[in-house]
């Protein structure tokens, strides 16, 4: 059993964290995942930590590295390496070059199935570890922009094991896009910034599930929406949800606060930056530090200060002055203040890749290499078993509603 | 070319259909469908009305009957009737008999494609005639009613040729379910009780596109709102939307006003009922009257009074009153001061519902007979045909970001 | 006691009047009106006649007429009528004169109070009435339109007898004008046009209680809300409040609909219609029909239409045309689909007036002439009432927090 | 003029207060409080340095202490106190007594005007400097706690010379309260919890116009809101606006999260923590630490635990762990990631305050002592150049709209 007393790093999260608490309590009996050995890739904090000693309590050995170099809460990386059976490829403060080599040291130790966050270790272990990948079991993918990549994966016929594309379940994009990103973004903008989302104009560029959130919530706190979208589909939606839909030339001039939630790079540019006014904020919640072209920002800026904690100023040469928060990388999670994706989400995330992993490896759909949508009867059992831990009752069908869904000439309809 | 004159009744829908007005400027010159006959069911008003028209420009014979029998609008009829290439079996005031008899008329013509909402010409074809299903080369349905109907059929193998299910596609779900639905429906329940959403305990049967509209919007009006679901999934999106999640037994006590919106049967029944308080509300957004089990209510009412127009009484033994809206039918669409679905949104499902047609009829991509998404690039050019007429932009993607979504190395991220 | 079998007309608004109907059953008993008649002025439809059967229930006879000729219902009044004591200066249809002409005649049977809804009858009573005026105990007002002329009043010094003020009082205001407007308005607007309030951009001129209910709840349907104000403290709490503030000029270019709500005349003007879209739509919400300069519209015009009921569309010189709701009367109480404002939040404004009638009738607290803010205790009373009714529960300050309330020293505070 | 490299602290926050901005600008020049001694309470951060330093900056000298021991931040404090003719009362990490101290000690300097947060420099004035008080001036009080304070002072008519209620007047209380406390508020517990809003059964104390930004911005985030009030007027404006309303023994059972908002004390007593659920948050963004009664929960609970920074976790003797957050203290200014309220907001509050000193110390309106409402000429100077700040534009007034505002026969209406 986990540990409970106070001084547990993890104590607090494991509070919020109900689902993995009953994995725990279950599996930590039967021990379903003996002998097998787990890659665990994430933002190393409190939440994924207890992700990691669910994994553990259900029997396997769990190898952990970060899915970003600056998002890792040193106590709780130690006090999970100081188990039995559990190995840290981690530690705060890691340089670019060190998160690389200790991914790499991870796939060295060849572990069975990979449960990855942005697919960095699936696209190592392909590249540089072709041994370690034909013996992979299978893996899971949390992220958007990690799917993005497995399909590329997959185009090219390049994959060695099936994938679980977590992502792409509603009980994660729903609730860990849309509501953990959404709200943890915004709050950490507003506290990064001590300045106020009512009343600004707020360019939100992408609307997915995450750009969703961010938007609709900055929306509904007061803020003047902008949203820019390539999709003409969302596009539409937004529109409709009551956001101006711009380009992102027009949406330059227009913000007072910029957040890139798209997954891509480049997304906003030195023409774009050309155009903003002074003392604008930009802020990125998609994933790679790439969604703002920040060479092109430091190449156009005569100098950069640092006001505030959290905040880089990039001086033009006409006076204007640009702040970007957390360098550029994601705000929610990387931020001064930031505590990571609340607790509640990160449950209904990280249930969702114990049971990806549970599944290949125990029940064993015997499926071909390949990236796979998480079967539906899995992402209804985490639902449930969600519902439950939060005293909600969903409805039961009676036998005529579903003879109703199963028949197609309704003689009994009066219309 | 359309009439203009504003002695048309369709004049004013045509304003704020705008991409229908396009179809018919475009293929009014080059009559694609020529030479064949469509067959059209839907709520039959000023929207549909320019749907006909827009078929019938475009080359086609177009044979139209309604989908429900109380929401035809008579001059809408008689306007097109009267068009050489239209024929409608279709008149304001018709019987439930007179409903059935005349969609049997209508497919004794031998449609060659069938455009339905709710799949009661589809159902009818196959069950009863047969022969004319067998020359049909296509269909497509608007509705999720009609959906799981048509998945019912598919189970069953007797689908006779393909059909697009234009309601499982971004561009109708988003718009017409979410907007047109929601807004419509808070609208009219508003007006016929003449009574406030704000402060209301309301209760929404089925959080789906429909019921999720209804659900929202009440809520942003000030509504304290409670969902009720079968699926646990959409459930917890209700809970993280801020919906309280019930049961219907409890839900039944709770609420002042409740709204079916779950494409089911027997949704709030007798049990229900005796639970609730004076004076509710009772409305049905789902589809067709058997959401609400009229039967059950009927029965344990010891009398019915009309106290104000589109409002039925059910006094029960023990003095508590029920109010029924709209006879327990579509309220959106049948209640005595509606309009119908927004023209907007109409305009962006008939748009979809016209492509499904082009594109089987004339593009042909010949398709086995069942049940087929719409294609996305259908669905691209319609939202793309919608963002030009109200004049937004989309962001265009650059060469790096194309690039950057198919490769999955990314060795120059610097995370 | 009032009839309550389902023939009468008001049977319907009584369910949703429950202060009223405590009062029916309290003073129906007591009649503590009795002697006293009572001038009663308003919109007259079911709400206003629950209304005034209350006052006649207390004892009072009741002399009633319309504050507005075309918002009248005729089945109301003949019931109302017919009751001994009660007399009707109204008919359903009346022209503006014969409007005029039935206020004069009401005033020649020398009411001893008088209840107004946009000061009408105070204003003619004082002007062409003074020998009435000399014997009218007291006066209520229930429109923030009234008590600006009561203030003119005020400020002139001319009022002959006390007012109160029932606007100015928080269960006026933030109840009738921002919900009963708010959502009357919208629905009325949504259901005349047949279109969508979500995705446009909606121009409200005024942001005082009315203003605001209507663009905070067009807000939160979705709509893309621009606010013109002349306060600019009522132009910031708009723009805290995430909607677009700016002058008509630029507003006129940027709206789909525009809802005036201001109070005063000629708010939207010749020089704004010029730079309007084709296919606007323009209502008025404030008070009288001069909020919209519709002589400045007629000029500009070369003809008008009517493409769909209540509907007048404005062909311009240069092909654009401009639709005006209501022909420029009040949207929410004038359309063709209006019902009134809510019943719910009638009650309480009905009830405001009963008890300032009360008070000044049967208290009676000794005032000058002038005009008078609605005594707290009795805002109070009604607040109490409609929460009992509602079932809710306020909370108890207990002793400490009396004295805490009291003291300013705080000798025990920890801060 | 004030410092504006980089190393100042007040750096940022001077860029997000254009009012005071501009007001350092123009008296920078003019100096007209040359003279004058001016002390000054406030929760001690980088935008009140940036208030303090504009008195400077006019030509005051000023003398600045907390108004909370917990919320001052040590740089800017030193920055401040380092210029001639500032002087620092304060340090960080103050104990109670060394606040209590310090605030004699600054009135001990005989200042001549003082701007106050929470009414206890003046109540100490008042109690225990009568010599001082004497000469005082004048003062202002910015917080709704401080103003029912100087109510209790006029009450029993002790105040000894005029004080400007700068609390009492929209520019503050809808800006500050309602935006600044209710985002600060929301943020703050979301960081400190790291836990998400979206979902929660929320409990609201208190309806005022801090409790209404709370309750109204965490019901648009997806929360499941519950007020209660005392007041039943608030208590229905709080049902309108679509919050459950209970009691506080109801509420006690059905909160997840609890945030105290009256100004008031022992609002949550023993009797409601009985019967919280195991793992709620309580949170206090009232005034002073007295709103939960915390002596009641310490005898309540077996011990006490940190599970996370900011967060007390009490353990009950049945096992239920209660988690308070800042020690009860204000949870969006002194929890362990508070960077006070938004700037913006401040900007605004500060500015009232700044007009308040200048009004009676420059243009002297010879008050007599008592508690006075700002002039409405000043809150719309400030609302003025607010909006001149934002680039925001009023609409206005044209002549025919002043005349329909002064005059109350309106013969020319058409009704």
């Amino acid at each position: 059993m986990a540990q409970t007393d106070e001084d547990d790093p993890l104590s607090w999260a494991r509070d919020y964290t109900p689902i993995l608490a009953a994995y725990q309590a279950e599996y930590g009996e039967t021990t379903p995942l003996d002998g097998y050995t787990i890659a665990f890739a994430s933002h190393l904090e409190t939440k994924s930590g207890v992700a990691i000693e669910t994994l553990h309590e259900a029997g396997a050995d769990v190898l952990f590295a970060p899915s970003e170099p600056q998002s890792t809460h040193g106590p709780v990386v130690d006090a999970l390496d100081a188990r039995e059976g559990i190995t840290a490829f981690a530690w705060e403060g890691m340089t670019d070059d060190e998160f690389d080599n200790a991914q790499h040291e991870l796939l060295e130790e060849e572990p069975d199935f990979i449960l990855d966050d942005g697919c960095e270790l699936i696209a190592k272990v392909h590249a540089e570890h072709p041994d370690v990948a034909a013996n992979v079991i299978g893996g899971g993918e949390q992220t958007t922009a990690g799917i993005t990549r497995l399909e590329a994966m997959e185009a090219e016929d390049v994959l060695q094991f099936p994938v679980y594309g977590v992502n792409d379940t509603p009980m994660k994009h729903f609730f860990d896009n849309v509501h953990g990103t959404g709200e943890s973004s915004l709050t950490n903008i507003a506290i990064t910034s001590n300045s106020i989302i009512a009343g600004k104009d707020i360019v939100v560029c992408g609307y997915g599930y995450c750009g969703r959130g961010i938007a609709n919530k900055a929306r509904e706190l007061g803020g003047k929406t902008i949203v820019t979208e390539v999709d003409p589909r969302k596009a539409l939606q937004a529109h409709m949800n009551g956001h101006r839909v711009m380009d992102m030339d027009e949406a330059a001039e227009a913000g007072d606060l910029f957040i890139s939630a798209t997954g891509n790079r480049d997304v906003i540019r030195a023409e774009h930056f050309e155009r903003m006014d002074d003392g604008v904020i930009l802020a990125n919640s998609g994933h790679f530090d790439v969604e703002l072209d920040l060479d092109g920002l430091e190449e156009l800026a005569e100098k950069t200060t640092t006001p505030k904690e959290g905040v880089t100023r990039y001086h033009m040469p006409d006076g204007r002055r640009l702040n970007l928060l957390a360098e550029g990388r994601l705000v929610n999670l990387t931020g001064p203040y930031s505590q990571g994706h609340p607790a509640e989400v990160m449950d209904t995330t990280f249930a969702m890749m114990f049971v990806a992993a549970y599944d290949m490896l125990v029940d064993d759909p015997e499926l071909e290499p390949g990236l796979y949508n998480i079967p539906d009867r899995l992402d209804r059992e985490v639902a449930s078993m969600k519902l439950e831990t939060l005293g909600l009752s969903t409805e039961k069908m009676i036998e005529s509603q579903r003879a109703y869904g199963e028949e197609w000439e309704h003689p009994d309809s009066s219309f």
